[in-house]
């Protein structure tokens, strides 16, 4: 795809705060390290905060660790217009996942103030605390916190080294003592948009630099045990075995092919992890447990697969005598992007000469949590061989680019009017 | 199968010393832990040598920790007929695997002296060491040490207490340097006979108490690992996918048929052991490796199978656009049974009224390193459910009793003549 763009934004500033922040946690070449509420989280949230004062917000640390950005609209009455994503990383993490969507949205917040545009109403742009969840084992908890989301026993939950979440917020600078006072009023938010990389191989294979996410497919998660009997792998005959793996072997395969019995489908299906007991090359596998993770963001059909995926299992176990379990782990629902704010972004998409693709997100984003409280949108930017949570992980500076002009364009386009706090649902 | 026996040995006896024995190292109820040169091993050693000594023989230990007791027959000059098996055991093992076969040879010698009858040949019941190879992990110590078959290195191995077998037997009272005068002259065994529970199912679903061996087939043993791309289980789309571990399923469902392609064959094809990697549920697995186990007694057809199973994983790669690594871990001919040797066992099993099943064994015994040297036989006891390597492994009185009297007759049978020395295959 050739793009013709007189650009807004500046792309070398972005993309020299993009390098800048890598330093920090930097590990070997292109990796980061900055684990939620560590020092180097701390060291990056710092530099992200001079940023946004830079570009002319005020910025400050609410009690669960975000960062936030205020840049003063027209009317402070109105419901906000939040930009943003998280800039802590996976412990063996890049440098785009998180950061081109906090750093963009002071992009554009920064571009905004240069052209001396004053918004509608406030933008506020968001660094959420510790979307990842490495380090306590969940994640969006930052966003999570804004909202009202959060869990019993969170503040409990302990690191690899016994550090509880409540010790890593007090060492970060914030007192979980005053969490009341900062979860948002549900309508104080208008609509939250979110520049992320794509985390998968869609666009890179489109030729596309850009995209609209149409919503993010929630998963369905199970783990499945399937037991059968122990025995010598020289002395019981084919016909007598009841090999656990040899089923789990053919519920992997039935799960394959239902993910791809419609062509063109958003539907994915994935075992992940597998262990076998015994575990022993001459003992026919007893137990086999593994994981399943259905997603697709057309709810019914991933029902439907579920229900024939069910049915599957229930003829291989008949098909071997194996008995079966299966834990339902997650069951998440799609959440749908706001199909108004997918049309503005589409408008201001050929407005930069492109037709831009619109593609579903199978991972999370602090844009799921978002979407229970406001309207939401998300645009990705493609990156090489959909490698993430990696330091391979790489998109060009020119992509990056594109989605931060894209992303000024769509928020200018919302922050010039004044109806925004509908929601699309209602 | 209703089965009339006069029966000559003392089923009482034997089944009396079973039990006995099973005391030393007793665990649970009916377990037991005899492991290779452990103080346990020793005392049921001393125990079985007092046997052998109740029943006419001199016995000895020799530098590899094997029991020896001798049956003095008219002429020393002639070929030794052997009978035997292990009393060492699996860590959580049961009371019947090896010890029912050195028990049985014993009580086989002593009906012999009380009869009166004086075989042609010296007839040796042995009680080999480290049959098991748990606790060094690798077996047939004993048997390997007297037929001049060990391997460089092998005193040095260690368990998992850092004792080194060296040390293991000069505790239990063997000398590794006196190993050299104890290695048998090849032409010194006529002829080896064993007695052995099953460890599979087959005899029982024949309804028949014992059984006649037709040869020890060796497995061919593969490490298999399946070369894919990691990515996130939600964003990158199926027919993009180059999933290791529905590589690997489909490797596993296909050696199960290739396994089954022939109706009533002895082929038998397993993976045992698999691990994924990275082995987390929301990423696609890079790599998986595996095991494969196939045996067949025809080497023929196990050799057509290896070939299918190498063209089908080649096959599966390229549809998933996977690379694979194939290890030879053990590539083990099928060493059959003397046929002069299974004859007499036909012939004295129908006198007692049994038209004795012939059956393939894929376990290992003592016996597979006996048949380099000499000819050899196994008869095998029903076993309750193919258990074994477990304390829930049972055979009961009744069939025990029954392998020991063909063992007595098959024995007395060959001891009468003389020309047992001619091996089948000169």
């Amino acid at each position: 795809m050739s793009v013709e763009l007189g650009a807004s934004i500046h792309a070398e500033r972005l993309n020299r705060r993009i390098e800048e922040l890598a330093q920090i946690g930097r590990i070997g070449e292109t990796g980061v390290c900055r684990l939620a509420l560590s020092k180097e989280d701390r060291a990056g949230v710092e530099r992200v905060k001079s940023w946004m004062e830079e570009a002319g917000m005020r910025a400050r640390i609410d009690p669960f660790g975000n960062l936030i950005g205020v840049f003063k609209g027209k009317n402070p009455e109105l419901p906000v217009l939040m930009l943003g994503s998280h800039v802590d990383s996976q412990p063996y993490g890049g440098r785009y996942d998180g950061a081109i969507g906090v750093l963009g949205a002071i992009e554009v917040v920064q571009t905004m103030a240069e052209k001396g545009f004053i918004p509608e109403m406030d933008i506020e742009v968001v660094a959420f605390c510790d979307e990842e969840g490495c380090r306590f084992n969940k994640g969006l908890f930052g966003v999570r916190g804004m909202t009202g989301k959060l869990e019993e026993g969170e503040l409990d939950r302990k690191d690899k080294n016994g550090v509880t979440r409540r010790e890593a917020l007090l060492e970060f600078g914030c007192d979980p003592a005053e969490f009341e006072g900062y979860t948002f009023e549900p309508a104080r938010i208008g609509a939250f948009l979110e520049l992320h990389i794509e985390q998968g191989p869609v666009l890179e294979s489109l030729d596309s630099p850009i995209g609209i996410v149409s919503g993010i497919s929630g998963p369905l998660w199970w783990t499945v045990e399937l037991n059968g009997f122990a025995g010598h792998a020289g002395s019981v005959p084919m016909p007598m075995r009841r090999d656990a793996l040899v089923g789990a072997a053919k519920v992997i395969v039935a799960l394959n092919d239902l993910a791809r019995l419609e062509e063109g489908a958003s539907t994915v299906g994935t075992v992940g992890s597998l262990t076998v007991f015994p575990d022993s090359r001459n003992i026919i596998p007893e137990k086999v447990t593994f994981t399943v993770d259905l997603r697709d963001i057309v709810l019914s059909r991933r029902n439907e697969r579920e229900q024939q995926l069910l049915e599957t299992i229930q003829d291989i176990c008949d098909e071997h005598d194996l008995q079966y379990l299966i834990r339902e782990d997650t069951n998440s629902e799609p959440r749908y992007c706001a199909e108004w704010m997918k049309e503005i972004l589409r408008k201001e998409g050929a407005g930069m000469g492109m037709q831009l693709p619109e593609l579903m997100s199978g991972p999370f984003h602090d844009s799921l949590t978002m979407s229970y409280v406001c309207d939401y949108s998300m645009i990705f930017v493609r990156c090489k061989e959909g490698i993430s949570h990696n330091p391979k992980e790489y998109s060009s500076p020119e992509d990056i680019a594109l989605g931060a002009e894209l992303l000024y364009r769509a928020a200018s386009r919302i922050a010039s009017g004044t109806d925004m706090g509908r929601r699309s649902d209602e």
